[in-house]
This record gives structure tokens, sequence and C-alpha cells, in this order.
């Protein structure tokens, strides 16, 4: 939600598809910079705010929203009911800043649809079963109306962002970038966990995991989004991949990785969990893990982890090199992960092989490889990153 | 509550007082400005604001301030927590924009005082037994105060406000006004009827009602405001007069009031009756009332209305001239209402003629006299108002 006017374009929509005869629930965020606005006051009184008042500051914002839709759409000639978190009621557990969805009594949503409302929730907050105010976190609106859909049982939940669709890259790093029109939710999950910002992972996860079709829409045209279905994989993903010839989906890239790697580390039992120990124990998120074979009773283990905790990282692993013995630790900072993702990949061999060609012939270097059922991450080095988008994007047709 | 400044002020002078051996409940109204702004993007949304999602959006400018609040109480090192109208609960019939309060939930507010925290509490707001957001209307955040007062048997109830109490008349007319220590609820109904603006009425006679002691303060300085007590009328009013010989507490005007004279209206049953009939159906506060004692049959009738709504009065009544068959109807704007007003004129005679004739000595022309047992109204010519209520404020010794 923007401005106001962006807010009686919402109320036009809305209207809209109830006229063609929808029964029509909008969960909204906040309006542009509201949150940041709250966040600011928060910060000029208080140098350690407590979760729970921050959560009861900013469910405010949507607060404001419900109301201006419901009254925008009023102005339009169609009755309009809001609903707050509390109201609805979304409750969930009593994480302030982060609370995850229980459970959902749509009934009082049921009962104004068939009264004939447009209703209109307020996304992102919540209400513990204490009756406090909770927000979801990051990406919470959507997880929101995923949430309510399923409650709902809806046909679909169209997610409007200032994007029209899923593409099968970033179309910065790539013009030739296409709209993906029908993806599923596990391949949306690779490619949501890897990079890409249009949903985040949580909302898919949900949709998944309740059935919810969601169709990603650009708030500023009426052109179809893209897709994203929540069909489980085997035969079906298999026909598709057959059917079509699309054994990707999409290209992720990542640049916000780092690489460490720690040299010679003498293969015993238990040294590469003693190596991992700490890290974990300190929140880092290691992501790819490559050990070679050992050589000579020694070993090389290389891993990635966020750029941002990469010299945390380090110093960890540099404070077991006494106990464990290995030669040296090394970072390298200026790297990015690029990955293929596909639910067709499961029944094509030689995707990979497809992959790692094209990659050599483009004289791209391949520093460590990942692979899952349905994707392939490669890290390269990072001033390589456009180059192995395109190279990959061109090796599985991904433009036509 | 004004800036993220006088936030900080309202944190550390609750702080304050709980240091000073009291449990704190602090209700809050919204920041300065945040209503209008609210307002105004409904009305560049909306022609017809449903009266439903203003309250949902106008219950947010509460909401915000008890955040930054308690932030700003936990900052000073105090423990802090906020409740929102529907969660205290503050129970109201269903009249968004104006709802009443029918009952208060204090046992949360209770368990968290016994904890040892400072309590924040949305004002101006409730939830109807629906679970729909509700608004108080004007005041509305005072009479949440005195009405958490009531439900909490508190020892009294601190209204805060740009002024520093109560003054025998208004200083902007009479620079020899003096702060009132000490005024029953009742003289203080009166006062606030007549135009006083530090208290509205519906606050005093919340407290009345359920004896809550009131006092009035400044948010800008530490110094004692007025208090306002809920002692009942008869022997300590007479005792308090007697013993102090203050006969009147202050002198009120309102110069929004316009006067309309009825001519030779002839005296027969009903008439006067039928005369009102309209006026009242009209919504239009009539307030003093004079009927002369006929003449040949006939009489003037005289009233006042609020100066904004006696145009519409006066075509009212002139749609009953024919049947009603009295001579013409006067309508004149330029006249202002003054009040003596005081709980020791019961024990007092004489205290109507003395005002007539200070007011007389002086020159002021007496249009119209409305007397009640502990005030006397004059309706004088409104460029005689501030003479008139200097003329009272001195005959009556209020500056001593």
């Amino acid at each position: 939600m923007g401005s106001v006017e962006r807010i009686q374009n919402v109320a036009r929509r809305a209207v809209a598809t109830q006229q063609a005869g929808h029964h029509v629930v909008v969960v909204v965020s906040a309006m542009a910079g509201e949150t940041d606005r709250l966040l600011r006051l928060a910060n000029e009184i208080s140098t350690k705010p407590a979760d729970r008042e921050i959560d009861v500051l900013l469910a405010t914002g949507e607060q404001v929203s419900i109301a201006l839709l419901a009254l925008a759409i009023a102005e339009l000639g169609c009755e309009a009911q809001s609903f707050l978190g509390h109201q609805v009621q979304i409750l969930t557990d009593g994480v302030h800043g982060s609370a995850r969805i229980q459970t959902i009594d749509a009934s009082p949503v049921e009962q104004a649809l068939q009264r004939g409302a447009i209703v209109v929730i307020a996304g992102f907050q919540g209400v513990d079963e204490r009756g406090n105010i909770t927000t979801l976190g990051r990406g919470g609106s959507d997880l929101s109306a995923v949430a309510m859909a399923a409650a709902l049982k809806a046909d679909s939940c169209e997610i409007y962002s200032d994007v029209d669709g899923i593409y099968t890259t970033d179309p910065n790093l790539y013009a030739k970038a296409r709209k993906i029109e029908r993806i599923s939710c596990e391949e949306m999950l690779e490619l949501a966990s890897l990079g890409a910002k249009v949903l985040q992972a949580r909302s898919v996860e949900f949709a998944l995991k309740f059935g919810v079709t969601l169709h990603c829409r650009s708030s500023f045209s009426q052109g179809e989004g893209s897709w994203v279905v929540p069909e489980t994989h085997g035969e079906e993903g298999m026909q598709r991949a057959g059917m079509e010839g699309a054994v990707v989906t999409g290209i992720a890239c990542d640049r916000q990785t780092a690489k460490i790697t720690v040299q010679n580390l003498p293969d015993r039992p238990g040294a590469v969990a003693a190596l991992f120990q700490p890290l974990a124990a300190d929140q880092i998120n290691v992501d790819v893990i490559i050990q070679n074979a050992p050589r000579d009773g020694r070993t090389d283990v290389s891993f990635t982890v966020p750029r941002a905790q990469a010299d945390r990282a380090v110093a960890l692993v540099r404070d077991l090199q006494a106990t464990l013995r290995f030669d040296a630790v090394d970072c390298d900072k200026l790297v990015a992960k690029v990955s293929a993702v596909g639910a067709g990949m499961r029944s094509q061999p030689g995707v990979a092989l497809r992959a790692f060609d094209a990659l050599g012939k483009a004289g791209v270097n391949i520093l460590l490889i990942s692979t899952s059922e349905i994707k392939i991450s490669c890290v390269v080095e990072d001033r390589h990153t456009a180059l192995a988008v395109q190279v990959l994007h061109d090796a599985f047709s991904l433009e036509k």
C-alpha cells in the first residue's frame, strides 16, 4: 500500500474482482514509509526498545491502511468491513517481532462475505493467547494473506508487489530474463531461499503446506503475473518436464556469500563435527559444505557463510587450529552462488553436466559445487556472477 | 501528548510518581496533530466516511502514544506495559464516534500494577460487545482516565492539559482571574457546560457518579493544579460557604450564543410546547427560556440557542407563524451568556440581587435572566461580555 492514490487503486481492483463474481478478501500492509516513520519515533525514545511495545506501535500501520481501504471501497458504492488481527482472529505464538501463526478463526470473515461485503484485513499482525498484539516479521503481510486464503479455502491468493511476476533470473543481470507463467512451490522455495525477492520463503512454505495457489502480480498493471502452484513432486513434475522440455525453471544467484577453506585438516572421526560445532553455537548460517577425499590422512574442507558473518566464522575456526591441527584457514569474500533450479531435473540425467560444461566453455571457474534433487548450485568468483547467470540461462533455453 | 519530548516528560513524571510510592496508571491521548492528519487522509478518500472505519483509523493515534510512552518509561529503567481499549477491556455501546463506557475489566491492569509495572492505557477508545473498535468522542481520553480511576478505585485522577488549573474566570477576559484550589464536581459541571474548556462535562459527570477526585494540572509545570471533588451538596457545601465566605466560585461566559424572541404569542395551552417541538426534533439545543407574564392574552417568549443553529431555529419558528399566530420573531446574534456559579448560593439569600445590582451600576443591560440552585445566568449584549465578567468577579471578591 503506497499513497492515497494507491489505496484507491486497490479499492477499484477489489470492487472489479467482486463484480466479476468473486468473494473478495484483501489483506493489506502499511502505507509506504509508515513503518520506517514509526521505528524512527521509537528509536528517538528508546535505545533498546521492548519487542512487545514495538509490535503495538508497528501494528498501527496496517490499522490505518485497513480503515482507509474500507473507506475507499465504500466510496465506490460497495460494502466494506475491516478486521484487525485480533478480530479475525489470527492467533499466534508470543514471539514478538516474528510470531508464528497458529490458528485463524475465519468465521467473522465468512459472515461478512456472505453479507456481500468486501473484507479488508490487517496483514502482518496477530494476537497471542493472552491478547497481546504480535507481528509476524519480514514479509508478514504476504504470510497473513496466504494463511487467510488457507483458512477460507480460497481459489487463489494474489500477492501484489511492484514487480509483475517471477522471472527466470534477475533481469538486472540478464536482459533475456523471461517472466515465468507457472512454477511449483518447491521450485519457488529454492529460488526464494537463493535470493529471489518477490516472495518470502515462509509464505511459500505455508502455501505448499496448506495447498494454496499463489498469483504474484503487479500493483501497477492488470496483466497476468506468475502462478505459484502447490503441486506435489513426482509424476506431475516429470510429465511437465517431459511435455514441455523445461528441465530448469530459473537461475538464482546470491552475492552476499563468502567461502572459507580449512586446509589439511587431519582426517579423524569427529574432526568435521568439531569444526562446525562453534559456528552452529554462534548462529552462523553455514550453507554449501564440500570435503575433498582425504590424501595422506588429511583433507581440505570448504564451506560458504553469509558474507556479513565471514570474519566471525574465520575467527571461530582459527580458535580451533591448535586442537584440530589443520594448516591454515582462508577466506574469500569475493564469491557468489549461482543456482539452476527445476523440478524437471529429477527425471533428466545429465543436467549438472550440461551446466558445468556451459560454465567451463565460458571460462567461469567453479569453486564449489552443491546439488540437490531439484537444484545445482555453483560457487563462482564474484566477477563471474553475471556471466555465469547468462551462460546457464542460455544453456537451458530459458529465454524461449 | 505532544512531541517525542513531551512523551519523555510524561514518562519522567510517571516514574517520579511511582518512586514517591504510588501505583501509576497513565491514560494517554494521541500525539498533537495526529488525529487531524488521520482525518485528512480519510477525507481525501471518502466523501461520507463510515463511522466504524473512522474509529478504526483514529484509534491508531492513541495506540502509537501508548507504545512510545511505554518505551520511554522503560528507557528510564522502570517496567511499563501498554494496554489498548480492547485489552483493558473498556466495553462500550456500539455508537461509533461517541460511544458510552459500560464496563471496565481492570483485572489485567491490577495484575500489571502488582508486578510493579507502570501501566499505560490508550484513552479515547473502547470495544463493543461484538469486538468492534469504538471511540468515545470529544474529551474521550479524559473520560477514559476518569473511568479507569473509578474501576481501580484510585486515590485521584490527574488530568493534564496545557493550562495549570481551573480559574475563577477566563484570564483573557479578566487579568484578576485566580486559580481555584478546590471546586465541587457540581460547580464544575455548571462551569464546564457554560464554556470552561479545561474539563468536558462528561468526565465531571462520571467523576461525580463514581466518586472520583480529579486534579487538573499542567503538563508543563510541577505545581499544584485545581482539585475537583465529588462531595455531595448539602451540609458540607454550606459549611464551606459559611466558613470561607465564598458564595460564588467562578464566573463563566459563553459567547457562542444567540437570542431569539417570539413576540405576542397568544397565551393558549400548548402554544409554547408547539413552539419548541420542531426545534427539539431538529436537535437544536435550546438553553435559557423566558416567558413574560401574559398581557391582553398574549406574551413574549425569548430563548437562547447556539449561534451556529440560530438561522435554522428562526426558520423553524417562522414556519409556525400562521399556526400559532404570533406577531414576529426576532433574532439577536450579538449576545453572550455570563454566569456566576457557586455551591454557597444555596445558603445565601440575596446573591442574585448582588449580581444584578453590580451589573446595573456598571451600565450592563441584562437581556434575559435564568437561575438555578447554584448559578445565576445573565444574557447580555456581546459588547458587554468582558465588563460583565469583571463586574461579577469583583462583586464576589473572587480575586482574593
